[in-house]
């Protein structure tokens, strides 16, 4: 399903375009990217050879933007395949004029195109789209093909932190954790009872927390 | 803390000498028993080479008793620390006359002792002692310590299933399963929402699923 476009978003997105990774696109490259041989340069990107962390699926950033203004000392790439809602989140990071984060306006699958074998340091999956029904379970941002992409893409003993209130992916996803090759640390059924350190709060999670949902999460460690 | 002796307990548990399997001790062998280097021999035990599983923590005994009736085809031997609970299970069991279930009065430590490497086709652990304390997360049966002699006795790809209520062991097991060896499968964190097949209520499991509790199930099969 395509989406409805946001009123003004091609001037909106220029206006911030400092903070969308050009991949070779005039438009910024949301939309039916192109993909060359080439792999993102992550130097250049940042101007610094800092660890890279990305959050897949960022939404409207407020994870994304707490996260880098907390660790000025790391990269923060946020994906977000959403045009309407990447530049909300552009808006957002341009506002604090964070040096650390940039976004990259495409969608998961295609990461693995992109980005060099063993270049990223951790993976963010927050709220990730539940898809919880069976015959969408290869959606999932966790299914095994995602894995596998996630596998090549991190560093060794890298690791994907996940935080969601749906109990279908939570469980589908240590599943395909335990399948493809991850080690399972600090699971935790309800985040909030069991008084994380550091946790970083989206926008859902919020909202959740509000109304005294359990929030599920995970640390996965990419093993040899 | 040494359990208070039920009234009557030795001469109940004569009674029912024959479904308590005899390992070294004329009083039903279930305080402090002395191993020899000799193993237990499951198929004088059964009289017969069907598969053998194990319950470890059978309490009174109704999800142990339900099961061996269920599968005439595969033996039981159902573990359980307590004599004073240990004969209320042996009653139900000598009741339905059942041949395929029997039980063994000794503590998780001692199976490694006790059964042969590769013995054991399948463990369940019902609704465990959850131990939610930090300071007593080597007691829970899902301990590293207990994971290592479960992959001793299991088959290759042989699994343990696990069902509880308690949100700190559930998630416990889960790393611990993922650090020492298993691979999950069909983790739910409701089991009675999500319909399982073939699902045989324990004792407690009836009482959580009145109160309204959701129930956490698993299985973790035992990788190379």
């Amino acid at each position: 399903m395509r989406m409805r476009r946001k009123k003004n978003l091609d001037e909106r997105l220029r206006q911030v375009r400092d903070y969308i990774v050009d991949i070779g696109e005039t438009t910024g490259g949301y939309e039916g990217i192109p993909f060359s041989a080439n792999k993102l340069d992550l130097v250049s990107v940042f101007g610094n050879d800092n660890p890279v962390e990305l959050e897949i699926g960022c939404g409207k950033g407020q994870f994304a933007v707490a996260l880098a203004k907390a660790h000025p000392e790391r990269n923060l790439l946020a994906v977000e395949v959403n045009p309407n809602v990447v530049v909300l989140a552009c808006e957002k990071a341009k506002a604090e004029a964070l040096p650390n984060l940039r976004f990259l306006a495409l969608g998961a699958e295609k990461l693995g195109v992109l980005l060099e074998k063993g270049s990223i340091a951790r993976i963010y999956l927050n709220f990730s789209c539940p898809f919880p029904k069976k015959r969408q379970a290869k959606r999932r941002l966790t299914h095994d093909s995602f894995l596998a992409i996630y596998r090549d893409i991190l560093v060794d003993n890298g690791e994907i932190r996940q935080k969601t209130d749906n109990r279908i992916l939570f469980a589908s996803s240590l599943c395909a954790y335990s399948r493809c090759g991850f080690e399972l640390c600090d699971v935790t059924l309800d985040l909030h009872a069991d008084e994380p350190e550091d946790n970083i709060m989206t926008e859902y999670e919020t909202r959740f927390v509000s109304l005294g949902q359990p929030i599920y999460a995970l640390k996965a460690i990419k093993r040899g």
